[in-house]
């Protein structure tokens, strides 16, 4: 597929320690799709400036676009700005657009502007603000790298503003059918499908529901065309077997 | 921290296109931290292999231990046995103790152990089998790599399986307490807090809720008396912020 592909870098000890779910990665990935554009790769290491800027550096030389979340706050371990700027080899300071922002939503909600939140205002040399319209606090985008906070409806904010700036492909489709027979005696099947539709991925993701063996087949592609040809074949080969 | 560490590779289209929410990698953070292991780094690639071969050997050369989830099922697109015997550099065949469970597996299931499920049987050279006690085909170990299945309920028979095997570490314990602040107004206290006990994690995870700012202040580390002073200290600080 000729769509342009995406990274995530997801910073968190919080998800690498078990206490919180991702969900960044998931809404990512959905918004992705529609845009056209294949979420190729995601990794995700802890807050440790070293692994953030060596995965940075091999995800945005890798990709089109790299989209990061987390580690923009206020506190110490929110290092992912100075990361970036590290990565990239500029400098980074307070801004005084950013510093305005913060300001501005401060004095809104009767907050101190103190050191910590100031931080907040560091953005790297070179670098474009991206809007938070949730609590002001801006992420940047600098190079092909998309810096977006890890608050989950901040980061679905900031994603709804990035994502009509770039450049997406053919819309990316999917089909997928349930079918009442185990991997193991569809997989034959599956495989000469995917030969006879190359343009075409074909997964499957085995189940068992009340002890019943299913297994949901996904065609996916930028055909449509084809998809339903693919859908259509398949559907014929095990007409009993639909759920 | 001088825990062991561990990586996990997840292989997967499905995750990477929004169609499933991971649910592997954050039962196995949640299980390593019980077992005093770090889970310090997690990659989630498609199913293309040598993508799989290239983030495998990054990673099983930085960590003690790597999980992979994902691709050893019996379809065209499950790849990953032969992408790690790759990886090693060794060879990979049917083998006949995999085989053999396979094979009592299908009789007791009334099933054809057909070319597609034979693949389940493929295992690299060197590799030792980790057990299925759910559907018989077989995850392997080999070198510093767990090969294991992504069906969730099957990875996680797997993950217990394994981690009885492996050398932990002093459990990794965590505190957390729920501060009725925004982060920003509490990011100087946790700073010197983070100063004064050099050898813990103090992470902070802002919120929202009934438009009321709040923080969960959550600090992790190996010493629990430790722990407990340092919340001694936070709660002393803000005692009519906690929730």
């Amino acid at each position: 597929m000729g769509n342009p592909t995406a990274a995530m870098l997801v910073i968190g000890d919080e998800i690498l320690s078990g206490r919180t779910r991702d969900a960044n990665m998931h809404f990512l990935a959905g918004e992705l799709v529609k845009h056209g554009i294949r979420l190729a790769e995601v990794r995700i290491v802890p807050d440790i400036e070293p692994r953030i800027v060596e995965a940075l550096n091999a995800l945005r030389a890798g990709h089109d676009t790299v989209f990061t979340s987390g580690g923009i706050g206020p506190t110490h371990d929110d290092i992912t700005a100075d990361a970036v700027a590290k990565a990239f080899g500029v400098g980074i300071d307070v801004r005084e657009d950013a510093r305005a922002l913060m300001q501005d939503y401060c004095d809104r909600m009767g907050r101190d502007l103190n050191e910590a939140r100031l931080r907040m205002a560091r953005i790297p040399d070179g670098a474009s603000l991206i809007e938070n319209p949730i609590s002001a606090a801006p992420g940047f985008r600098i190079g092909n790298v998309c810096v977006m906070a890890g608050v989950p409806s901040i980061f679905q904010a900031m994603v709804a503003g990035v994502l009509p700036t770039l450049t997406g492909g053919d819309a990316l489709l999917s089909q997928s059918l349930t079918l009442q027979r185990a991997e193991g005696d569809i997989a034959g099947a599956l495989r000469g499908l995917a030969e006879a539709f190359p343009g075409l991925s074909i997964g499957s993701y085995p189940f068992v529901r009340d002890g019943v063996y299913g297994t949901n087949v996904v065609i996916r592609g930028t055909d449509g065309a084809r998809i339903d040809a693919a859908m259509g074949q398949l559907s014929a080969l095990f007409p009993e077997a639909v759920a």
